[in-house]
């Protein structure tokens, strides 16, 4: 068996180099199989998101679905903490955008010709979040197509009164989907304003995803206030090939484009926070988390109600083999992530003024798949501490400690409370088929693959809690 | 980088205990990325599954969708293999079992009562595979619940003019799913006759399976001749779990059991060949493929036109680069896996009858997910010298190599041909919730997914032709 031999000297072979890197027991397996054994058995991850899912459903901030959800997030995490728990709500502002109604959009000639046979005229879109809308009569114009920003700049003579179509593709030849993401979506995000600086009435942007589908995928834009605020929808990607190849050529089509998107003013909502005493360090904070909040057009099962549920799972799994925590274990459902953050700055800046010590913040906000691997903002000591307790994760899927940071919402705890971060890295390759579409169902979740993220989460916790980082 | 620089150390490890382990070379690393590059853009995977599944759809040996398939298989492999390829059929004889009709089952409280309230009647069935039917007037008979063969010897007395109904559940503590399945699936093949043997008249038993659905998962049953051969069908689980909670605590239940299966003489079908003649060991052989026949309820997307495609593709990708392999290539559809296993076998008795020299028979089999590892029936000397082409794999996502074997349909190649064989471990969640059920079907496939498999078995094909095995 020379591949165990191998896995062996590995080990040995770290030992070697970092001394305390290997403090783990063969206790640290019996109490992860029990941690794993009741998750997969009697987990509540998969119940909890059925009734986030299908009882309350979308829940994008200041929407009564949020309220609801927030409703929710009480009763599951006071379930899961137990008598010992504590569970409460922690206030903040955020910003609230309606859809407002139908978003519609469909493409003719600009002569006034039918599409060629073929060319679907309809277009299938949802406005961007956080954009302006159109007006109940809607604008009509010409399109001119954009592939990069680098077209744009040369073309920005033509851009005055036009709809800009930003095209650009997904790149399939990043294996890891994220990367793609982080490619692409600077064209949502950045696109509008860039457009609207050179005078374009409105923006379409191919939606960021490389599925098989036509689900057009929402998602925040940020408008650059030097600029015109335009309207702006994502297009499905079947419609936006067809309104691609209708264009190639340079041949003139205009596109009528309705949404009755808005801003409102600011309002209340609140991060749900459960969390069960440390016995040594009760002043000192592990913190897990997802987002409560979600985008309109589903249900939000991927993004995030699988990290909400995973997270409160981990709490309830500790709790249920009768782990005593050494530091505060604390759950934290983050108001906001979607369109504005606010839940994720909150909680750093609340912590840091109530002085708080805080080791660990780990999000899970990449989807409830099969987890792969944790990224970890850690330094090469520590690093070389915690590699070894990939022995104890990878029986459950986790094989990798990646250099990097947290997801969004427990960024802040890095600059504001000098807290290690880091995310939950299932894979990644269904993500961007589901993400911010009306295909983000809990049908579109797999149970298991949910509870094992949950499983190597809690692990990660309890190790942490146990071992710390070696600091 | 901590980390890497780990990495590099291991490698180094490797490196001094092994001499040869690294042979390969950052050409190898170009190489492989430009099979990912052909794959994943141009890749013909998905369009090829699609017309499988949409155009021919079920093909069970015997069918008329297996020679269907057949010709699909011809024109794919054609296409794939290009002017320099040679494709050819290879008969054999194969087991002809047709489910003849709809399976139906309820089940009702043995005085004639209905079911309690709550209780589903009817019950969601499909007839085993390979099993004999009752006939147009079906079956009635009490229900004796077992949970296991421990149960049936201690209960043997009470069997005899009962229908059996095996709930043993898939153990949800495997984290790979395949366990759970070589755990349970001896209900399904050997259930009937430990039955029969006491005089049972039917047998149901529980969908090997954990999903959230109710879809019965037919498969195949394995007569013992010593006994008399009954009806036999699955349930689908929720179906198993209400029947289940009638039965318990002793009370008596009926059900009625109609399938009008039956086993037809043995036919003539074929496995599909498509091969690239090597440019220096032409008469060495490296095989790669997935079975062509599937279970009738679906389309046999995962199980296994993945595999199918995803060969297929291999071939495709190495000429799309212009790779000139050194050994034959050869990919092979083969016949039969499902209810049978003749294709398999008629491969490797006809290629040891020839007289060739195998080096690898390659399988993919276990669904179009996202790869993780190769298991390979390698020695531990052998298993050394690859180890370090993970590093070449992991990009892709495979990283580990598992000691082990292949899949039914390469298997044996090794004692008719003395062959390494192996196949592709993807990620293993998802697949017992649509194996051998009304849910195997396309869009139950991803895409990518099912295009990183291709990607990590065409790299190995390439590093086998390039470097062997060390032998």
């Amino acid at each position: 068996m020379v591949l165990k031999l191998l896995k062996g000297s590995i080990l040995l072979f770290l030992l070697v180099d970092f001394g305390a890197a290997t403090a783990q027991t063969a206790d640290d397996s019996v109490l992860i199989r029990r941690l794993a054994d009741t998750i997969l058995t009697d987990g509540k991850a998969y119940g909890n998101l059925s009734v986030l899912t299908k009882k309350v459903g979308a829940r994008l901030s200041g929407s009564a679905g949020y309220y609801k959800a927030e409703k929710w997030g009480v009763a599951a995490l006071t379930d899961a903490s137990g008598s010992a728990g504590k569970v409460y709500l922690q206030e903040c502002m955020v910003p609230h955008w309606v859809r407002g109604g139908k978003d519609e959009a469909f493409f003719e000639w600009s002569d006034g010709r039918r599409p060629a046979k073929g060319v679907r005229k309809s277009l299938d879109i949802l406005a961007l979040g956080n954009s302006v809308g159109t007006g109940p009569a809607g604008v009509t114009a010409q399109v001119v197509l954009i592939h990069d920003f680098d077209e744009l700049e040369r073309r920005k003579d033509e851009i005055k009164g036009k709809i800009v179509f930003y095209n650009y593709k997904f790149n399939p030849l990043f294996i890891e989907t994220f990367k793609a993401y982080g490619d692409a979506v600077r064209y949502r995000a950045l696109g509008p304003s860039r457009a609207a600086r050179y005078g374009a009435v409105a923006v379409l942007v191919r939606t960021m995803g490389e599925g098989v589908d036509n689900n057009p995928h929402t998602g925040a834009l940020m408008y650059n206030d030097s600029f015109p605020k335009i309207p702006a929808a994502a297009v499905g990607l079947r419609d936006a090939d067809a309104l691609a190849a209708a264009l190639e050529g340079g041949r003139n089509a205009s596109v009528f484009l309705r949404t009755m998107a808005h801003m409102l003013p600011d309002t209340v909502a609140h991060n749900v926070i459960g969390e069960i005493r440390g016995s040594e360090f009760p002043d000192q904070y592990i913190t897990v988390g997802g987002h409560l909040d979600s985008w309109d057009p589903a249900e939000g099962a991927q993004d995030d109600g699988a990290g909400c549920v995973q997270s409160i799972e981990v709490l309830r799994a500790l709790q249920a083999i009768g782990y005593q925590p050494r530091h505060t274990i604390r759950v934290v459902l983050f108001a906001n992530e979607e369109n504005g953050g606010r839940g994720g700055r909150k909680y750093a800046s609340a912590a840091k003024e109530a002085g708080e010590k805080h080791l660990l913040g780990l999000e899970s906000d990449a989807g409830g798949f099969t987890p792969r691997a944790f990224s970890l903002g850690l330094s090469d000591t520590q690093l070389a501490v915690v590699h070894p307790w990939l022995t104890l994760l990878q029986p459950y899927g986790v094989y990798e400690f990646v250099k990097g940071g947290g997801g969004s919402d427990v960024s802040p705890m890095k600059p504001e409370l000098g807290a290690v971060v880091g995310e939950l890295l299932p894979d990644s390759q269904r993500y961007f088929d589901l993400h911010h579409s009306r295909a983000d169902v809990l049908e579109n979740v797999n149970k298991r693959e949910l509870e094992l993220g949950a499983v190597n989460m809690a692990a990660l916790i309890y190790l942490v809690d146990k071992y710390g980082f070696g600091q």
